[in-house]
């Protein structure tokens, strides 16, 4: 063999080397990088994302899932509680839609086991959407440009509320943010993040918010009880699990949020109670953990949490199909 | 000279005076067709955009321009009147932001003169966003990716009201439909429009339609009497023109709405009292002109109106600067 690629073999050796133990470290870090979403279905996440943004959804013709979901801000309307039918006021934080898929469950009680599952409660919720799924249905199908889609994408003549479902859950597992700066450190690059960021990190692991706060949503992967060292004082009439199994052991076991994109969307708590991250950090360290966390220490991990911030979906405003003659026309102002 | 090049010249000939004919016929129509929006300063139409959809303009932190403007059903709420803050019901049809540019004046009544002057209005209304240009001034100066955007556009240190919905008319202006099948067949393409919606566009122009419809807008260029031959009978308060002008020879004088993308923004009239384009016409043609069009005549101008949908929109869905810890956090259920 020549020099040259004796040296060639020896220097892919090393770059290997080196290349395994950084994917090694990164793989011993309790939170992974998050996988961009793949594809497979792009007319039915298309049709998904045009329920998504319709208001023709709702009784009032008004309210579509981005508006309490609004994906220009984080994926949430970042109010204590939403707003819902004729100003109704919603008995909980409207969760961040964004890398939902990755939840155990969805609701902060887990009563919906999936995304489509989730996708059908607000549109009958009357303080939500206030619609029925008979309405839904039958609004869909006078608009020739849905029966359309719904035909190619189900094979179906007549539109029904799991097509619908369905379709808005295949768009919401689009709804991902990779890349990360925390991401980008975790696969190798370093000077992704600053050291007052990494001792951020640090302290989020020593202090022990990573017991619950792991994997690559940085939660939504269990239920924990909120209080669980010190009591979680809250006017909000959530009971959490124990709301679903009625079981008095769930009571104020709630679903730990995703941390990811967490700057985006205050306040924080299933009650909303924490108006910035700074106070949130602050809480949960009391709280869960019986620690009383100082200025500095606060700082440092909510400095981390900003580098947790990824990609937000990236798309174009969907055009909806226009209603036909057919079409109910809402009345937003009609007695209930 | 070669047979080739002669043939070649007079082929050249012949190409260009036929298409110096169709140029000359397309410019005798009393209808324009739409040229695309020029972009000069994208760096303002994208902030434009992004206060566009910012439902932190308002009082509630939940109504943008976008929720009775909507960019996705073209570029209204379709409600007889709009929903306002605390679901405050408005006064009048809000009408399409699609090519309002070509609008002579702003609002049903014309008292804005232009775009910037009428993105004032909403923020500030009590029965819309319900805010005011004070206390939107200071949400978006506590808003660190604003300020920035701001300084860049503008060169201000502090975000004023008079950049807001300068930037606001800014992104609005690019809102133009080009590309209608009408447009195509005024640009020559005679198998554009089907000989059915060419009769319409022959009936629109008979009967009389199209003196008021007319322009690349087919609309939006003066102030005409609703009830013009036969009385207009509607419970909406509204005097058009006579609320600015306090003249009584302007009561019930409104601005001529432009007829682009009509099919996409049911119900019609400032009271928004015609629920399909079928009655829209129907009634037109009695309370303007005077006539009992027949179904068929009907018919013919409603598919030639429905020629008129454009190129919507296509942007991505506008990422919003996160709010930081000074921005207030909206309470939409407070007390007013």
């Amino acid at each position: 063999m020549r020099l040259k690629t004796i040296l060639t073999i020896i220097a892919v050796a090393i770059l290997s080397a080196a290349f395994s133990a950084q994917v090694h470290a990164a793989e011993q870090e309790p939170i992974q990088p998050l996988k961009p979403a793949k594809i497979t279905n792009p007319a039915k996440v298309e049709l998904g994302k045009q329920l998504f943004f319709d208001p023709r959804l709702s009784r009032s013709g008004w309210i579509s899932c981005n508006s309490c979901h609004n994906l220009s801000m984080g994926g949430s309307d970042n109010f204590k509680t939403s707003i819902g039918d004729r100003w109704a006021q919603g008995g909980i934080r409207s969760p961040s839609v964004l890398n939902s898929s990755l939840n155990i469950a969805q609701f902060w009680d887990g009563r919906a086991k999936n995304l489509s599952a989730q996708a059908g409660g607000p549109i009958a919720n009357p303080i939500e959407m206030n619609s029925t799924h008979e309405a839904a249905e039958r609004v869909l199908n006078t608009i020739p440009g849905y029966r359309t889609q719904f035909k190619k994408v189900y094979g179906v003549d007549k539109i029904g509320i799991d097509q619908i479902t369905d379709a808005i859950a295949e768009f919401e597992n689009t709804l991902v943010t990779p890349n990360a700066r925390f991401d980008k450190w975790l696969k190798g690059d370093k000077k992704a993040i600053t050291a007052f960021e990494l001792s951020g990190y640090q302290l989020f692991k020593d202090s022990g918010c990573i017991a619950c706060h792991n994997g690559p949503g940085v939660g939504g992967s269990s239920f924990q009880k909120m209080g669980m060292v010190n009591e979680f004082k809250t006017t909000n009439p959530s009971k959490g699990r124990a709301d679903v199994t009625k079981k008095d052991a769930d009571r104020m076991m709630f679903k730990v949020p995703i941390l990811r994109n967490v700057e985006l969307v205050p306040p924080y708590f299933h009650d909303g109670s924490a108006s910035t991250l700074t106070q949130a950090v602050e809480t949960m360290g009391w709280l869960q953990l019986g620690k009383k966390l100082t200025p500095d220490q606060t700082a440092r991990i909510v400095a981390f949490l900003k580098t947790l911030t990824g990609d937000q979906p990236q798309f174009t405003l969907p055009q909806l199909p226009p209603s036909s003659d057919e079409t109910p026309r809402p009345d937003p102002f009609s007695k209930k």
